[in-house]
């Protein structure tokens, strides 16, 4: 067993997609643990509390009239004229990765172990040792076409502060997003391209907000998974069969999260870090931060799943100490299902409704393949057990997490 | 502060709708307690284990060629010929009440305390003590039209026990619903209206059901609340802004609900008890069981509210040791917003994705007035502290509960 460090460096990350045709940055064996660094793609909504300082960070979100250190951000087109840019920002998270997986092949699956997790720490003298992250209320939010207040509609960003001691996160200042300028000439009148740094000079500080108002820190990675079959450069929004962007804070010290390889090696990527998150998601994102995770890497070869746990599984699913979660999407496979433009229409299709149907149909699978039940002993326990929760309603395939715990299955004689 | 004990009797219980022109069994003081009992709907569905022995009980469910007790079950039609029965279950939960609070007025809050809840025993001498439950996966569930194992479609009841000592149910038995013929010589072929005595030689019990599996017991009442104003007799089905259907465990001992009173005395009813339900109670029902509450209630009139907690609420309010909830429906106030006949369009109206906007416009509205914050910062705290869940997915109006923790809010000097 071997134990690796992948740093957070403009080798080392790719923006805002998932890609089958990525060279692996790290190759691991089956048992093998990786430290692996990832910085948030909010960093520049502050960049003297989140960049400056930071050697990779300033490196990595380097972009000058001369200079763009990453130039594509997104699965969109990268040849210009630009709307938004290089990407065009069709997807928007900024991932270390990716790791392949020796041996790994199409129908097996990929458990990745959440053995800590790290906050980064601010390299700005001025902040040092201080962790921050950034929640911006943005347009894909739930709220951005429904708000009471004016100005509208309106894109707000809110700075928190990360306690470690208290465990905590804590509002610091928020700000009204104004059209921000990019070196290359191109207005973001809103939140439309990740990286583009936030001019302090042009909005205003708003001090006391969410004042004496603590909340508990859930530290998580909101996007990890493998890259998917169907497509070559896939947006990192639409969270899918392979994972990607679940934003799920259950998925955090502790967890165990199983993926099914759809390409040789599965090709895994993390980033999106959250320091805390709420079931919905609501606003569009959670407090953004940087975040480097302590992971074990344990590859269950297709022939050895029968039996076990991940019989049958075609999705990702989540063990913690307490409970199994499957992923419910408005689109089971997004990408195999939405005919030839799957990452357009998958925007207009984010619905709870049919990602409900999703997660009853993967929990009742799981209950019959996995504990051996009936299906009417798998829907009798779903309905007086399980637990259905709203993970998010921004990532336009929009999520359903269906629990049950493990303590009601301590009895029975199955897995 | 007196206390009253309200058994449930044929005269005190009123079986498948509410109504502002019940007449109330009983009229309280704020801060009067009193213990209700109530028997669950679905105690015929084993005759034996649930109601032979309980005089109260066997008088409620008694119909024969000659006598039926309570005639009318269900808001509907109370002329004959009819298709299901009298009042054509229309609404199917047996309640307990109404009960009157002296003084309270359209627009006053009534606030009920759920000190402690007591499952009712079975006084059949073969089963002295013991508590059992009905678990029917019915035709209005999440799974109906949905099943993959065959006959297709079936509806499946499986009876639970429910062991105190434990506090915990288990599975006893489960049978496939047959037709049921009704005293009145109607035949039920599915489960379309409450309160049918199943006949235990049609049917076929399979034992070793769910064997060693014990979910843990979440007592509480699925259905409380208060007469609305709208419609005279309404079904007991959809959830409402005064309360009634909302299926939500967590409104268990030790919660405080708070409901807006629409009819002059408020007229609380409740009923529909469960001993175990997981967020969605997606087979349409929980472990159904006759259950007795200790409850407390507390008038606040409208003049009182503003600067409480309560300022500007026009829905039902969960407060718990640890959290605030509200409930957002896929119709905010179906009476009022569905036209003619709202109480047929509403069951064609389901929608989560409705229900959680309802959701979130209501805990941003109890954010911003009771806490005073901004929306801005209301929306910030929504994303990155409060949780959403799945209500219930089967009450035609379907709800996702919005939750926030109240530890949060600790060092704020707001309520």
């Amino acid at each position: 067993m071997t134990k690796h460090h992948l740093p957070a460096t403009p080798e080392t990350v790719h923006w805002g997609y998932f890609s089958r045709s990525l060279t692996p940055v790290l190759t691991l064996k089956s048992g093998d643990s990786a430290v692996i660094e990832t910085i948030t793609h909010h960093a520049n909504d502050d960049y003297e509390r989140m960049i400056a300082g930071d050697a990779a960070a300033e490196e990595i979100f380097l972009w000058t009239k001369d200079a763009k250190t990453l130039r594509r951000r997104g699965a969109g087109p990268t040849e210009g004229p630009f709307t938004h840019g290089d990407g065009e920002g069709l997807g928007v998270h900024l991932l270390t990765g990716p790791i392949a997986i020796e041996g790994a092949e199409p129908g097996d699956i990929i458990e990745v172990r959440v053995i800590d997790t790290y906050p980064r720490p601010s390299a700005n003298p001025g902040y040092a040792g201080r962790f921050f992250g950034s929640n911006p209320a943005a347009n894909w939010g739930f709220q951005y076409n429904d708000l009471v207040e004016g100005p509208t509609p309106r894109e707000t960003v809110t700075i928190y502060e990360l306690d470690m001691a208290e465990a905590a996160v804590k509002a610091l200042y928020s700000y009204v997003w104004t059209p921000q300028t990019d070196p290359d000439g191109i207005v973001h009148a809103t939140i439309d391209y990740p990286g583009v740094r936030v001019d302090h000079a042009t909005i205003t500080k708003k001090n006391d907000v969410l004042a004496g108002i603590k909340v508990p820190a859930r530290l998580h990675f909101g996007t990890m998974g493998l890259a998917p079959a169907e497509v070559d450069c896939v947006s990192t929004i639409p969270p899918n069969y392979t994972g990607g962007n679940m934003d799920d804070w259950r998925i955090a010290k502790g967890a165990r999260m199983y993926y099914p390889v759809a390409v040789p090696g599965g090709l895994f990527s993390c980033g999106d870090a959250h320091a805390s998150q709420g079931d919905s998601e609501l606003s569009g994102t959670a407090v953004e931060i940087s975040l480097t995770g302590e992971f074990e890497f344990i590859l269950h070869k297709k022939a050895d799943l029968p039996g076990t746990v991940l019989e049958g599984l075609t999705h990702p699913l989540l063990e913690t100490e307490d409970l199994w979660s499957v992923y419910g999407f408005s689109v089971t496979n997004y990408l195999a299902e939405l005919g030839p433009d799957p990452q357009q229409e998958i925007l207009t299709r984010g619905s709870l409704d049919t990602a409900m149907r999703d997660a009853f149909r993967k929990l009742r699978r799981f209950l019959m393949t996995v504990h051996k039940l009936s299906e009417d002993e798998a829907i009798s326990l779903m309905s007086v057990a399980a637990d259905f929760a709203v993970t998010q309603v921004v990532d336009a395939n929009w999520g359903v997490t269906g629990s049950i715990r493990k303590a009601i299955f301590a009895g029975r004689t199955s897995v």
